[in-house]
């Protein structure tokens, strides 16, 4: 290819792969999606890319941008088309303890920022289970959520600046780190979870939090959904607004968890229906300073709402992690959905939202849709019920694509019933390029068209992704 | 005008202004900007804007939306254009006490959504001087700020869905009351902050948040700017991030104040440079509940910090509300800016937002240039220092047009030097749209070009705003 060889007089020939070098990239991670890239290339720094994208633009040749590879969508997928990695742009420049934020690349591991950001006693707050080898690129291309939306937002709200490599080959300089910025049309959350379709994102400015100083970390089993959602609420006025986490694992996950990981525990003796990991982040001072009597504030409440709740039967049964191999243990549970969700059968998985208070009759109405379909399928949940963001996989008893198609089918209805979205947090890469066509309103799909050929005029941005042709 | 009388038969003919009936819109309240609007129209439905819009679409027409008519930028200037009110689209459909969230047309008034809020003990935390007349569809197509941004978020960060009448009429419905949905890119935050340049907004969900049970409320006096940001951080650290509001007042401010309104009062005996109102929400119960002594957490937590900086000469003075009626009189001074600010001499105003460490360095760096221009010139500052956002106003001695574009001039050049943004929470509007021409990266004003052409190919949507032709 000759564009190949043009690319490689830039950055380097052993920085364009082909064949064994791109395999890896040829294939996702969860194995559903297999493409074909005419070469892998990993430049150095977004001048590079830009020198990339001018050659890509002459000459009409699709680029596709990856990070970390962990999408669950397939919007890396690439056939016919180049694939970009940006991994190489991996360098905090800079971490600004007074103004908290950090100034990274779009190639830094997310793990490797909550790191930078502890050195000075901050975080950043987004996590998930593939922080080790997520990158702030795809995190931003996604706006990816995971487990402390609740309290610090999706990753949209934890970006005040962008800089971003367009189709032609300029580089567009947001990189404010301003948390007011008022100065035209907003094209950084445009940006924000475009898939790569509008451009390619080289950097960014985030926002840091100030570390909690305490944690109090509790597994509780609630009779009901309705049960969950009062205590949420309850912990949430009794700290001001300090729940990290409120993520629901019903009898079906815990069951699954200890058949498939090896070593997995329970939570409880007993086993119940509802089960909540619940996490609480005390950032004052005197909520994180032990008393006396040595115990530590933001633990002790919960220890008392809890034995309070469990008296008049809110509550079921709880443990509070005593020390942070203990709380470790009650994450590892709920962040190996990941594994437990993509092993064994065969399986249909979604991400989706509902309000809050519509999962439970998310739940009730779902199962006899899908037994319909087959009735030896077997449902798996796992949800951040916070955000009423759940991911529901079926399991099913035979490899049928048809019958698969009538279970995504079956969860968009009810999803839809329920005034939800059918995509939450993973985003729409392929798998859900057809539910856009059908589900979203046409005209904010044609105004996405618009905007899309405006930005991206020979459509060479990650084609064939997001937005569903007319 | 034929399109009058056919816009006539769709929404009535009361409800088409002309002559005298559409003064109010000929010019805006700060009395800067002065149009000639072929009409007013107060339509009373999305359906009826649609219409509006397919009849404008057909024929060209430019239309300018207006709600509240309180902008300061001049955004709603129209000029051989219709001038659209939403202000007849005043319902609040629908407050969901459990999901937290308000339906509302973009007619509703900002401080009616406090009250419909309040009713339910909930708020809208979005404040500022003017909410007894700005409306919804302005507060979001400006993308407003004001004074609790430190603790809630813009405008942009309070919103969850919209309804918006496109150039052609279409409809389109992004009326999510989700906190997760990525389903393609979001034209949710586009719209927001566009000042109407892409869409008539006609309806939102809105976020609604926790009332605070207690508020602390202060005026306090410190030595410097940097006394004032350690005040903040460590408010911030014992609250566990309670502070709602921030807002610097200095001797200038508090001075013209006393010599402008009617009645008011110098906050402290003595007169300092750096003043500061703080404002911290307690929203956990424990915070808020009185003790045995009948002290509030909140405000004894306040009294005792404080008590420590006056020793150690952190802190010069200080008072905390007493009650509300002391609080309201701390608040009425900070939100009598607007009228402080534009009676009297002839004045340049700005909107600017740099650092927050860089406030100090902007005061210090602007006077000097300014006095070069005008050695006379009196500067008048109030700003929402939690945000680095200043509002900066200079009184000139003598009515130069030069040299007022001369000053503003000199406020940008300092604020781009400091890494900040020539518009902060106002918006571009036409005041600033030549300072977007030369100061806004030239990618993204391409970009904005693009996508203003894209969703509004006749370029009848508030033309010759924000966004500056090349």
């Amino acid at each position: 290819m000759d564009i190949c060889n043009e690319i490689a007089a830039i950055i380097g020939s052993n920085r364009v792969l082909t064949g064994t070098d791109a395999a890896p990239y040829a294939t996702d991670w969860t194995g559903q999606y297999k493409g074909a890239p005419l070469a892998v290339l990993r430049p150095g720094s977004a001048q590079e890319i830009s020198a990339i994208m001018k050659l890509a633009y002459a000459t009409g040749t699709p680029v596709v941008p990856v990070s970390g590879h962990t999408g669950l969508t397939g919007a890396t997928l690439a056939t016919d088309a180049l694939v970009l990695s940006v991994d190489r742009l991996n360098k905090i420049d800079d971490i600004d303890v007074a103004g908290r934020t950090a100034t990274v690349g779009a190639g830094v591991i997310l793990s490797s920022l909550h790191d930078a950001a502890d050195a000075h006693d901050l975080i950043f707050p987004l996590t998930f289970g593939a922080r080790g080898s997520a990158m702030i690129g795809g995190v931003l291309s996604t706006n990816a959520g995971g487990s402390n939306v609740l309290r610090y937002g999706n990753t949209r709200d934890l970006c005040l600046g962008l800089e971003i490599v367009m189709a032609d080959g300029r580089i567009m300089n947001l990189m404010s780190a301003l948390h007011k910025d008022n100065s035209g049309l907003n094209l950084r959350h445009l940006m924000i979870g475009a898939e790569g379709t509008l451009g390619i994102i080289t950097a960014a400015v985030m926002k840091l939090k100030p570390k909690p100083r305490a944690y109090a970390t509790a597994m509780i089993a609630v009779p009901s959904l309705d049960d969950a959602l009062s205590l949420l609420h309850t912990m949430q006025d009794s700290t001001g607004g300090a729940v990290e986490a409120f993520e629901y694992m019903p009898r079906n996950y815990i069951d699954r968890h200890v058949a498939i990981m090896e070593g997995a525990k329970p939570p409880f003796e007993n086993s119940y229906d509802v089960n909540i990991l619940i996490e609480i982040g005390a950032t004052a001072q005197r909520d994180a300073t032990p008393g006396p009597d040595g115990q530590i504030p933001v633990v002790a409440n919960l220890e008392e709402a809890l034995g309070t709740m469990l008296e008049d039967g809110r509550v079921l049964d709880a443990v509070i992690a005593q020390n942070e191999s203990q709380r470790k243990e009650m994450w590892r549970r709920r962040e190996e959905a990941g594994e437990i969700l993509v092993k064994g059968d065969p399986f249909v998985n979604t991400d989706i939202a509902v309000p809050l208070d519509k999962v439970a009759t998310f739940e009730r109405e779902i199962t006899p849709r899908l037994k319909a379909i087959d009735p030896n399928c077997v449902e798996v949940i796992v949800s951040h019920l916070g955000d009423g963001n759940i991911h529901h996989t079926t399991f099913v008893s035979r490899n049928d694509p048809d019958a698969m198609k009538a279970m995504v089918e079956a969860v968009e209805d009810v999803v839809q019933e329920l005034g939800g979205s059918f995509s939450a947090e993973h985003g729409v890469g392929i798998s859900k390029l057809d539910t856009m066509r059908r589900r979203k309103d046409p005209v904010a799909l044609d105004a996405m068209r618009a905007i899309k050929a405006a930005l991206d005029p020979k459509g060479i941005l990650n084609p064939g992704k997001v937005i569903p042709p007319t």
